[in-house]
Protein backbone atom coordinates (compact mmCIF):
# COMPACT_ATOMS: atom_id res chain seq x y z
CA UNK A 1 0.00 0.00 0.00
CA UNK A 2 1.49 3.29 -0.92
CA UNK A 3 1.23 5.56 1.23
CA UNK A 4 0.92 9.26 0.11
CA UNK A 5 3.73 11.74 1.52
CA UNK A 6 3.19 14.62 3.69
CA UNK A 7 2.21 17.56 2.36
CA UNK A 8 4.77 20.36 2.20
CA UNK A 9 4.57 22.09 5.36
CA UNK A 10 4.04 25.95 3.75
CA UNK A 11 1.21 24.42 1.48
CA UNK A 12 -0.30 22.79 4.91
CA UNK A 13 -0.17 25.83 6.59
CA UNK A 14 -1.79 28.12 3.52
CA UNK A 15 -4.81 25.12 3.51
CA UNK A 16 -5.44 25.51 7.46
CA UNK A 17 -4.98 29.33 6.82
CA UNK A 18 -7.99 29.00 4.12
CA UNK A 19 -10.16 26.98 6.32
CA UNK A 20 -10.14 29.16 9.04
CA UNK A 21 -10.91 32.29 7.22
CA UNK A 22 -13.64 30.11 5.24
CA UNK A 23 -15.17 29.04 8.68
CA UNK A 24 -14.55 32.10 10.34
CA UNK A 25 -16.95 33.39 7.47
CA UNK A 26 -19.59 30.53 7.94
CA UNK A 27 -19.01 29.49 4.30
CA UNK A 28 -19.09 25.64 3.46
CA UNK A 29 -16.60 24.40 0.74
CA UNK A 30 -19.08 24.56 -1.86
CA UNK A 31 -20.12 28.23 -1.46
CA UNK A 32 -16.37 28.73 -1.34
CA UNK A 33 -15.93 26.71 -4.49
CA UNK A 34 -19.20 28.71 -6.01
CA UNK A 35 -17.72 32.18 -5.14
CA UNK A 36 -14.01 31.83 -6.70
CA UNK A 37 -14.82 29.76 -9.31
CA UNK A 38 -12.82 26.83 -8.45
CA UNK A 39 -14.29 23.08 -8.05
CA UNK A 40 -15.51 21.22 -5.31
CA UNK A 41 -12.63 19.33 -5.12
CA UNK A 42 -9.78 22.12 -5.94
CA UNK A 43 -11.04 24.06 -2.53
CA UNK A 44 -10.72 20.18 -0.57
CA UNK A 45 -7.47 19.44 -2.09
CA UNK A 46 -5.71 23.38 -1.43
CA UNK A 47 -7.03 23.22 2.35
CA UNK A 48 -5.77 19.72 2.93
CA UNK A 49 -1.95 20.84 1.15
CA UNK A 50 -2.47 18.70 -1.64
CA UNK A 51 -2.08 21.34 -4.01
CA UNK A 52 0.54 24.25 -4.58
CA UNK A 53 -2.11 27.17 -6.02
CA UNK A 54 -1.44 29.71 -8.69
CA UNK A 55 -1.26 33.84 -7.82
CA UNK A 56 -4.37 33.99 -9.73
CA UNK A 57 -5.88 31.11 -7.57
CA UNK A 58 -5.15 32.60 -4.70
CA UNK A 59 -6.54 35.92 -5.79
CA UNK A 60 -9.67 34.34 -6.81
CA UNK A 61 -9.86 32.55 -3.18
CA UNK A 62 -9.59 35.44 -1.35
CA UNK A 63 -12.69 37.51 -3.57
CA UNK A 64 -14.98 34.18 -2.96
CA UNK A 65 -13.84 35.11 1.04
CA UNK A 66 -14.01 38.80 0.81
CA UNK A 67 -10.96 39.05 2.45
CA UNK A 68 -7.33 40.71 1.01
CA UNK A 69 -4.96 38.86 -0.58
CA UNK A 70 -2.16 39.61 2.16
CA UNK A 71 -4.84 37.57 4.61
CA UNK A 72 -4.10 34.31 2.93
CA UNK A 73 -0.29 34.55 3.42
CA UNK A 74 -0.75 36.15 6.87
CA UNK A 75 0.85 32.54 8.64
CA UNK A 76 3.29 31.96 6.27
CA UNK A 77 6.25 34.28 7.82
CA UNK B 1 2.91 38.71 -36.69
CA UNK B 2 1.48 37.57 -34.13
CA UNK B 3 1.23 39.61 -31.01
CA UNK B 4 1.04 38.61 -27.66
CA UNK B 5 -1.67 39.50 -25.65
CA UNK B 6 -1.54 41.84 -23.05
CA UNK B 7 -0.51 40.46 -19.39
CA UNK B 8 -3.20 39.84 -16.83
CA UNK B 9 -3.46 43.28 -15.45
CA UNK B 10 -3.34 41.14 -11.96
CA UNK B 11 -0.26 39.81 -13.00
CA UNK B 12 1.23 42.63 -14.47
CA UNK B 13 0.48 44.16 -10.84
CA UNK B 14 2.14 41.47 -9.27
CA UNK B 15 5.63 41.93 -11.28
CA UNK B 16 5.84 45.73 -11.03
CA UNK B 17 5.51 45.41 -7.15
CA UNK B 18 8.17 42.61 -7.29
CA UNK B 19 10.15 44.38 -9.72
CA UNK B 20 9.71 47.66 -6.69
CA UNK B 21 11.05 45.52 -3.84
CA UNK B 22 13.87 44.09 -5.78
CA UNK B 23 14.85 47.51 -6.86
CA UNK B 24 14.21 49.05 -3.10
CA UNK B 25 16.60 45.83 -2.17
CA UNK B 26 19.45 47.31 -4.91
CA UNK B 27 19.15 43.60 -6.23
CA UNK B 28 19.71 42.61 -9.84
CA UNK B 29 17.56 40.10 -11.55
CA UNK B 30 20.53 37.75 -10.82
CA UNK B 31 20.76 38.34 -7.44
CA UNK B 32 17.07 37.61 -6.91
CA UNK B 33 17.28 34.29 -9.30
CA UNK B 34 20.10 33.25 -6.94
CA UNK B 35 18.50 34.18 -3.93
CA UNK B 36 15.33 32.75 -4.62
CA UNK B 37 16.10 29.15 -6.52
CA UNK B 38 14.70 30.42 -9.78
CA UNK B 39 16.36 30.67 -12.87
CA UNK B 40 16.87 34.39 -14.42
CA UNK B 41 14.33 34.18 -17.10
CA UNK B 42 11.87 32.81 -14.32
CA UNK B 43 12.43 36.11 -12.65
CA UNK B 44 12.12 38.38 -16.21
CA UNK B 45 8.92 36.22 -16.79
CA UNK B 46 7.84 36.73 -13.65
CA UNK B 47 8.13 40.98 -13.56
CA UNK B 48 7.11 40.94 -16.78
CA UNK B 49 3.78 40.00 -15.42
CA UNK B 50 4.15 36.70 -18.27
CA UNK B 51 4.03 33.68 -15.46
CA UNK B 52 1.33 32.97 -13.05
CA UNK B 53 3.55 31.76 -10.22
CA UNK B 54 2.70 29.31 -7.88
CA UNK B 55 2.33 29.94 -4.05
CA UNK B 56 5.77 28.18 -3.19
CA UNK B 57 7.49 30.27 -6.26
CA UNK B 58 5.89 33.52 -4.71
CA UNK B 59 7.54 32.35 -0.69
CA UNK B 60 10.94 31.62 -2.48
CA UNK B 61 10.50 35.37 -3.59
CA UNK B 62 9.90 36.53 -0.68
CA UNK B 63 12.81 34.60 1.06
CA UNK B 64 15.23 35.69 -1.46
CA UNK B 65 13.92 39.24 -1.24
CA UNK B 66 13.97 39.12 2.64
CA UNK B 67 10.38 40.08 3.13
CA UNK B 68 7.72 38.98 4.27
CA UNK B 69 5.26 37.03 1.73
CA UNK B 70 2.49 39.53 2.42
CA UNK B 71 4.40 42.38 1.06
CA UNK B 72 4.31 40.70 -2.56
CA UNK B 73 0.59 40.76 -2.61
CA UNK B 74 -0.37 44.08 -0.77
CA UNK B 75 -0.73 46.41 -4.19
CA UNK B 76 -3.18 42.83 -5.50
CA UNK B 77 -6.52 44.30 -3.19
Amino acid sequence: MSSTPPPDPRLHAFGMTLRRIREQRELSIEDLAERSGLSFRGVIYIEHGRRNPSLLTILQLAAGLQVPPTALLEDLG
